[in-house]
């Protein structure tokens, strides 16, 4: 079996292939693809170099996979003409995320939403969105949701790999060369990801609410996000604020996240650390606490890697869903 | 005029030695204390070099004002006594602040309340919160407050010197020596701030709860606070979710937070930046939204220099009005 990964030079696309050597045995090969400037470089890939080249007609023949995260005009161009050589398209971009005829899946949450695809792209949702939705579905089948408040404090490798460079050249102290910032992270908070979008809001922050809602199929559900950028290489951590139906105890609250499969309970005092997150498939709550005034209302924390759980994981445990039910039809 | 700073040599009480010198004329000696460990050093100001000394019976005679910032456990021991020997103090720690018989002060916000100090002690609010009532007011002024949800990004500097030099220790590889933190705050969040305090939260949480209710007046608001610290020398963060009695459209939200003294509109993209709050006086607002689906809920980003208007700027900000009160009664 052939998997092609668009944008295999990126960071997300690197970890992608380690992730699919470390889970998937079935894969024999990989098609590398990239943009020009990286046609000719190598990839390794169980013990071998696998040579890079640019998305041509035919480069997903053969393929019963593609995993793309090449950014969504690279998906946009792309995905179709994946679909139409054989292969069902994870996306990893915004590309397709909100058109109704392609499921959003984390597995964990609607895991069973990757059979209807009539598109033949399923689309791995926004890496903090990936992470939040966790908790947030316990705690909708458990009580009922009734509104969601995200503040985020994400990393530079969200920002893909130039943006993992330009914090490490900047805590070496250096100046100067391409950043995906608007300003120098290190040091710094910037309480800004993503483009401009209207009312003061970002694209990043209506993500996270577009996602959210049609994740938990909760279409109207009042879903707002600030997200800032803090000097962190890799982990994004979540506070959320999140209204239920009803009064609750610390400990229902915890019993009923506690039983959300796909996440860790880190109740540990100081909480769950985004440098621990880095490398790690778990994606860790913690700070579980009832709001003091207002007992309907509960605040905690999220952490997980940003290019695993949040990107390449959640793309290659879609990936083992399609081949398990795919097994199964066949 | 006199005037005594305890906790001269820690990174607060080096901000109120230059804090004085750049705002107070009318100030010509100081008397630096602090622990014994520093007794013996010396800290310029005014082109002198002036002895630090422990505190001791004595230390405040002759001071009109004595600013302290050396902890809770060092304010309980030596504030009755500084008022005894004249002083009026203005203290930076906790040990006062939910005191009745204390005002807890913002000078733009209940400057008038220094009036009333049957105790001869004034109290400086906690860091966050000195820079985030400042737009509280004017939306409570304008709109009225229903509810509060604060999330912090709060820099190395607000744990003290230790805190600072824990964190550039750090920044250049170097690991071990003492800090105040539970772990490497380099490349990482710490979503905790503080002791803990029961049912999950902290008591810098629980602080910006009390102190928001005391200095805004409204001792029933709902206020939750979420506090965090992340890898930033100087300059806390906050993201602020209000709830307000009506429905407001973005514009007016603006001019009701422009409207506000004491602060500085910086309604740019990217909003207010912490690298850039350092060493600066202002309290930067900016990223202001309404909610997309309650418009009766605004969000915006707060930040400001934790040492300056979050520590000494305030409480010096608090002596001159006290002085300008006394001479007016004289």
């Amino acid at each position: 079996m052939k998997v092609a990964v668009l944008g295999a030079t990126g960071a997300v696309g690197r970890v992608m292939l380690a992730v699919l050597e470390e889970r998937l045995g079935e894969v024999e090969e990989v098609a590398p693809l990239a943009s020009a400037a990286s046609a000719g470089a190598t990839v390794p890939w169980r013990g071998r170099d696998w040579t890079v080249a640019p998305p041509d007609a035919g480069s997903f023949r053969d393929c019963a996979l593609a995993l793309f995260s090449a950014g969504a005009a690279v998906s946009r161009a792309w995905a179709e003409a994946a679909v139409a050589e054989g292969a069902v398209v994870v996306d990893n971009s915004s590309a397709w995320r909100m058109d109704a005829q392609v499921p959003l899946v984390v597995p964990e949450v609607n895991g069973e939403r990757i059979r209807e695809r009539p598109k033949g792209i399923i689309a791995n949702p926004n890496c903090s969105t990936i992470q939040a939705v966790l908790p947030l579905e316990a705690l909708h089948d458990a009580f009922g949701l009734r509104r969601v408040v995200y503040t985020t404090y994400q990393s530079a490798s969200g920002a893909g790999e130039q943006g993992l460079r330009a914090l490490e050249r900047e805590l070496e102290g250096f100046r100067g060369g391409a950043s995906p910032f608007p300003t120098v992270l290190a040091g710094n908070v910037i309480p800004s990801v993503g483009a401009q979008a209207d009312g003061g809001w970002t694209e990043e922050e209506d993500k996270m609410r577009a996602e959210t809602r049609k994740i938990l199929e909760i279409p109207d559900l009042p879903v707002a996000a600030t997200c800032a950028r803090v000097p962190v290489a890799v982990g994004h951590s979540v506070a959320v604020t999140v209204e239920i139906e009803r009064p609750v105890t610390r400990a229902e609250a915890v019993a009923a996240i506690g039983a959300q499969q796909g996440l860790t309970l880190e109740e540990r005092p100081h909480g769950p650390l985004a440098r621990e997150a880095a490398g790690s498939d778990a994606v860790r709550v913690g700070r579980i606490r009832v709001d003091r005034d207002r007992p309907d209302t509960l605040h905690f924390w999220v952490v997980a890697d940003n290019l695993r759980k949040g990107a390449a994981l959640n793309a290659v445990q879609i990936a083992e869903r399609v081949l398990a039910e795919s097994g199964v039809a066949a």
